[in-house]
């Protein structure tokens, strides 16, 4: 039986354990990659480490995120940033440079290797053939100091792609079915592997499109094979002596099977609040549109921006539409403005951004409450926009324009016909307009030992976390429904995400988009055992952010029930030493209240020794035979009070 | 003896007073313009007031301020802008479009008109031979309304210019010229006017860089005459027909004289924190440079985004400078980006950001602390950048261009020596990228009839403010220095912007960047008589913001006692019912101090029958003697507690 190349990738990867699905591995780890919401507190993290220098073949910190600037604390976040790379040896990649996605794929990636970033999108290095996870950032911190990673083996999902996508559907479209087919928890446990003929006729920039949003499917992470067009891709960049070839072999047989014909996608959408919510673009034409937003890491190439903007040349965008583009990289920015497409965009109306991920992650372009927003973005969870009662829709390239240029939701076949508009031909450049200057270089080693570190004053320490106490009664603080996303529990958006390296700050901003009383009500509770979340199925899905387990935890977070969790958020809890535990049966998720006290004895011991506990409801007089699914390692973190305890206490 | 071309705007419109400098004039207004950041108020105002359409020739709501939408309150007021627009037949200019100075000047400027502006830069229409005067929004308000403006006769100042100026020194360096040699308050009571040969060798745009800061000067307005220069800027905007031509007379003899050599003008700078701190850039050459913006009606023409691509063309800025972009309309990001200038900024390393005010108004682009940034911008008002301790220098775009390239304060000759650069021969269009698409017009009256205003959440009613009572006794709340600007009472920024249109969430913002405890000590007191405050020299200088009066009026705000008053603030304070009082004894205002109790008495009588009252200081056992300047009409506008009852009394 032939291997995938996910299995390629791991094989030659593997430190630890064996490759069977469910059981813990430890994979060496080749490059880093994170941005400036979470790299902060990665940073903080490499200096509790005592760390001298980076480990990785390449580590890159991108500032991608908070570039608004409303205060001074972005520009000193910034500075320390920027420090941290001098004094660590990492690569620093300057605000305007670009997201990190799309700007590590040009510059940086490399087939066959090995990533981790504190991004939950980091899978869209999938598409050169790289192994590329997120994960939250102290395991980035982790691996930058030569630690392996450790996941549960995943299960290898073969996805057979056959014929070619019609006019007017491009990769957004792709990705859009199989989360209709599949939703936001399909890909669970699972590397979602692409082959089969139809792969063929993708770019490396369209797979870029399918592996970044893999993570909305849940999946481990994505992978492509390193075939002709990623050897043309690195070619364009400069790089062609990176390529490396990388095939599953003829006869894989893959742990669970899917099949798209690529030639009956039609143009989809993710309505409002959900990336699974995929329906034909057809089914919802006419609805009203306010804004319409072009970018972000979902569809970061040249080709999405210039078939937009082919579209919408000499035509005028809708008077009650605000249409705004927001370049994924400054050099694909370059390159639009070489072709002309950025003088087509603004003068059909657009209002042309710094190159960023802004209204992506909430910083910037909120829209009105409750008007629709049609975005080329990866997600639509609730709030995520800003707008506290968002109604952001997840489309392609070419729906997007077509609305633009309408004000109403219109599928682009539909527009094509009406304007008699053929299928624009795109005259792209073989050769991309590499410029790297805003990637500032790691320096000598000699010379970075004495870089000090450049801390403003919103940069905080980190909190202490005490150990896990023996025995937790505390009461449900918030009960909460399924596929809660790490938006809703420590949100990002221009207010928030300032205080990403700054907890206690950062803190009062928890679970405030479902209770805006939760903050306070916690810190009340806070000087006694703390308190407890229920949550439904697919706890914590979304954005790595490991701010979601260390500010509730800050506030007294000791565990967490639910039916089942998302895997960043997971392992983030466990590094902060929250307990994830896990219902045996869902319906004892209807039996707890708001409220209820629930006690959990003898933790000390019953941890380390089995899998189950038992949680008592008091208030109720009722138990539940509760899961933990804790490695070893994990236990430990977990007793210890998280990681940073425990690594502490051995290098102390 | 001949006529200036100030007197000839004036003449032609006088409805009512007579020309002697320092009586109250009226006069008829043909045009207004509305930003969003005041706007909002204006159509809260004109619908209190009962308004059925605009009695203007023209008048444009401009959305240039709050471009950064961190939550939906921005969108919200866009929507509302939108919506009044169409009610009362007004132009409405969307988001993008560009900022209100430059965007007017391009679509609605004609030589000969007058206008007011709810923006203190409005004063930049005098480019193009217009007599253009900011002020506070209800004065806009009332001028849509159909009623003249009422304002004191101002002294004409002619300014003599001769000469060329030198290469690598432009417009600012004129106006920075002005700002060494007069400061913040040399312009105040006065109309500047430009006349000479030295006049003609500048563009219509370099005249508006010079107007728009006359601002800066404390002028009335500043005017230029409309020679050829405007012929060929309006032929090139498409609208030679617009062109009246309009010249001082040959004997002229201005009220106060004045020459500038433009041959001697060097490149300037204004150090932080006052436009008035000018000096040579040679003087301060090698301070460290952490931020370069290029943008703001202060330098918003093609050439000055040019001049610095031309400089920047092939190099790269400083790793250590963020280099920042603003295009100030989209016209001019569209020709700039035909040109080949927006790709060879891109490629020098600069963030472009859409067209709008942004950083210069403090939204977004905020440096971090004790960071010097050079910006091309108007101001530089401590804490204007949304930074507390900010250090913003202004400066032309040559200087912006030669620092962001070295990493710090750079004279652009010595840049062009150094690296042998002959000034740049700019090859602009004689035509402008005309389109007008993102201006929307006024609807017909038989449609405007049936709109309806769209009120969001964040839309509060005007509060009630109740007459002046006839007894004043309270605390001095603040005393405060000279050159308070009204950024320091009521800041704008990314954080209180959004509140514009929201007097109760806005007031917590007041004072707050003098005294954080301002606005709880002021609620605490507010049940009783309120309080009072103590400025100095030039008080409330700067924006023309109305929120200046309304918001400390919201806490309590009865009277202001200063050494003297900013024009604009002043005639706010009267429109929305707070006694402003001059000493005149200037060292009185040394006699008083924090929480002494001020009492003013038997102000219903006195305040009509004379200009002079005693304040008596109980707890020093002292007494000073105050003047007020209030005309009749804004005595009875005090008494009644503000314009809005006094008119709703009338209207009711």
């Amino acid at each position: 039986m032939g291997n995938s190349v996910a299995h390629k990738l791991i094989v030659s990867h593997l430190v630890e354990g064996s490759m069977d699905a469910g059981t813990e591995i430890a994979l060496a780890i080749d490059q880093t990659l994170t941005q400036d919401a979470t790299g902060t507190l990665v940073m903080q993290e490499l200096e509790a480490l005592g760390l001298d220098r980076a480990r990785t073949e390449v580590s890159v910190q991108y500032v991608d995120h908070n570039l608004l600037q409303a205060d001074e604390k972005n520009a000193e976040d910034h500075a320390f940033l920027h420090s941290a790379c001098r004094r660590y040896g990492l690569w620093y990649s300057k605000p305007g440079n670009g997201v990190s996605h799309p700007t590590h794929m040009q510059r940086f990636g490399v087939p066959g290797k090995t990533m981790v970033g504190s991004d939950s999108h980091t899978c869209a290095a999938g598409s050169l053939g790289m192994l590329a996870i997120g994960v939250g950032g102290l395991e980035v911190a982790m691996a930058i100091a030569g630690r392996p990673l450790r996941i549960r083996m995943p299960e290898i999902w073969g996805v057979r792609l056959t014929g070619e996508l019609p006019d007017w559907t491009s990769a957004k479209d792709v990705i859009l079915e199989m989360l209709r087919r599949h939703g936001v928890s399909g890909g669970v446990n699972r590397i979602v592997e692409y082959h089969g003929p139809g792969v063929e006729s993708l770019s490396a920039m369209d797979r870029h499109v399918i592996a970044n949003m893999g993570a909305e499917l849940g999946a481990t992470t994505t992978v492509f094979p390193a075939d002709s067009a990623v050897r043309e891709f690195l070619r364009g960049e400069g790089r062609e002596g990176d390529f490396v070839e990388l095939h599953a072999d003829p006869d894989t047989v893959y742990d669970v099977t899917e099949e798209i014909d690529l030639s009956t996608v039609e143009p989809l959408i993710a309505k409002p609040s959900s990336p699974g919510n995929v329906v034909p673009v057809r089914e919802v034409a006419g609805e009203e549109v306010s804004q319409v937003v072009i970018g972000s890491s979902a569809n970061p190439g040249l080709r999405d921006y210039a078939i937009a903007a082919a579209m919408v040349k000499g035509r005028q965008t809708n008077n009650a539409v605000s249409f705004d583009v927001n370049p994924s990289s400054r050099q694909i920015f370059s390159d639009l403005t070489k072709s002309g497409a950025t003088f087509d965009l603004i003068n059909a109306g657009a209002r042309i951004h710094q190159a960023g991920c802004l209204g992506c992650i909430g910083i910037g372009q909120a829209p009105a409450v409750g008007r629709n927003s049609l975005r080329t973005f990866p997600r639509n969870f609730p709030g995520r926009s800003g707008t506290r009662e968002d109604a952001v829709w997840l489309c392609s390239p070419e729906t997007a324009a077509a609305s633009a240029l309408t004000g109403v939701v219109t599928d682009p076949r539909d527009f094509a016909d009406k304007v008699e508009m053929a299928h624009p031909r795109l005259d792209l450049p073989r050769d991309a307009s590499v410029n790297t200057t805003m990637l500032v270089a790691p320096l000598p080693p000699e010379e970075a030992q004495n870089e000090e570190l450049v801390k403003g004053p919103n940069i905080s320490a980190l909190p202490d976390f005490p150990p896990l106490p023996e025995r937790i009664e505390a009461p449900v603080l918030l009960k909460v429904g399924d596929n809660i996303s790490t938006d809703e529990i420590s949100p990002a958006g221009a207010r928030a995400l300032p205080f990403r390296s700054n907890i206690p700050e950062l803190a009062e901003f928890t679970f405030t988009q479902i209770d805006e009383s939760y903050p306070k009500r916690a810190r009340e509770l806070s000087h006694g055992s703390g308190h407890i979340v229920v949550g439904g199925e697919n706890y914590g899905q979304g954005s790595s952010r490991e701010h979601a387990a260390i500010a509730p935890r800050y506030l007294g977070l000791r565990a967490v029930v639910a039916k089942s969790f998302a895997r960043i958020h997971w392992q983030n809890l466990a590094n902060f030493g929250v307990l994830a535990l896990e219902f045996t049966q869902a319906a004892d998720y209807e039996r707890i209240e708001n409220g209820d006290i629930l006690v959990l004895e003898n933790l000390r011991d019953s941890l380390p020794t089995g899998s189950e506990l038992t949680v008592r409801n008091t208030t109720k007089g009722d138990q539940y035979l509760l899961r933990h699914n804790l490695s070893p390692a994990q236990t430990a973190s977990v007793l210890a009070g998280g990681q940073i305890p425990m690594l502490a206490r051995e290098l102390g």
